[in-house]
């Protein structure tokens, strides 16, 4: 038995969510499947964070244990073959050592926020970012979002379905920025609640529209309360960028 | 009468070209349909480029005659409110002289041509870009990219459909760079012939893999024979990027 690092790139449009569920498409099960057909056992797919409906990664971390001899090559070329025309590739894979989990060893993760921020509706874009027609203020949510990083409760941008054992955690950096129409929001911390990017990105953007002050965002944090969230921004802008592990050092 | 310039967005992947085509969907139909449901007069779609089924655009410069009286903003919010779902944005619309002609006042038109060059299939890009798995040399395509900017008849990277007059044509930028796993190619000209653009992407790719060496691009464009073309690039990695117009100064 070999475990094997995977490194996922999908598009998160046609899926219900990275991991496995009763009822619909998942990448978990297009990973699985596609495992199955190559060796005929089944082998579980962990990976470093549990993306929602229409979330995409740009390089999500899994692992699979394999016992079929097949290097890592060989298997990333294979899952490939099987995961067409599923909108998932393997963009990198590697035999790890058996105690390395895309989850548990996981200690860093990063999300990118897309938003495209002009009048017209989007064209290319559709599904890959959010279209926000007014015009937003970055500076102002870039500010504002001062109040976001560091130790903190984040009780209010969790989701009730968050299965977290605790609210707390140590957000290490949330920056917004804009390149003409486009602003980005970046996010990094050890681990998220349930829709904390998202629910710290829909806040901010009222601020950037003028709708919040920038002190509400802090006010909303110190509520620790759900009822005080303004906006939990939709899936389609959300990235997965990249996970890190004391092992790439 | 009004005559409104429009600049568009479009995925290219559902339609079967930019023009009106008796069989399948395009954009100037969907575009022409639009204005019709908003005015309830025929108008003729004339854009600055007649771009191939696939092919995508980024400012695509095209105009309408309306007799309607309705603002440049006010079309424009019409015709985005009626093109959906049809993955056309107009993102940019204003009043123009009756004489300037999307296509005929054209000076200037810019295409990128985008490789995704990695072993994996592309998740997110699918469509968007040609997916090229063996390793290109960028260096090599930029300097075989030399013999074709300038004055030639480019007879050899001519479409048999092509209905220019002549084959004669001025090449004014193809530049081809290297960021990470993505290769981009850059070509700038007064216009281009049918295919011209994804027929001489296609022969640097050769040269880029390494199957035809640097001069033997100068052979094929002096060859002035189709039959020396060596490829012609798919159209999903081919985009429309900007018209200029003298009144633009």
């Amino acid at each position: 038995m070999t475990r094997f690092a995977l490194t996922l790139e999908f598009d998160g449009g046609p899926f219900m969510g990275l991991q496995r569920q009763p009822h619909g498409p998942s990448v978990q099960q297009a990973v699985e499947d596609a495992a199955f057909a190559i060796t005929g056992a089944r082998a579980i797919m962990h990976a470093a964070g549990r993306t929602d409906a229409g979330v995409h990664a740009l390089a999500m971390r899994a692992h699979l244990d394999i016992a079929k001899p097949l290097t890592a090559f060989r298997l990333m070329e294979a899952l490939n073959a099987r995961l067409r025309p599923a909108p998932v590739a393997v963009i990198a894979c590697e035999a790890v050592a058996d105690d390395w989990h895309a989850r548990f060893s996981c200690t860093g993760r990063a999300y990118l926020y897309r938003i495209a921020n002009r009048r017209a509706p989007l064209a290319l874009e559709r599904g890959r970012a959010w279209h926000v027609p007014q015009p937003l203020d970055a500076q102002a949510m870039h500010r504002a979002a001062r109040a976001l990083v560091g130790r903190h409760d984040f009780t209010t941008f969790r989701s009730a379905h968050c299965q977290a054992q605790s609210p707390l955690k140590t957000l290490d950096r949330l920056d917004v920025s804009r390149a003409g129409e486009s602003v980005r929001i970046e996010a990094e911390a050890r681990s998220f609640l349930h829709h904390q990017v998202r629910s710290m990105v829909g806040c901010l953007v009222l601020v950037g529209l003028g709708r919040w002050d920038e002190h509400r965002v802090a006010q909303a944090l110190e509520a620790r309360d759900r009822q005080a969230l303004g906006l939990n921004a939709p899936p389609e802008g959300l990235y997965f960028v990249s996970a890190t592990y004391p092992s790439d050092a």
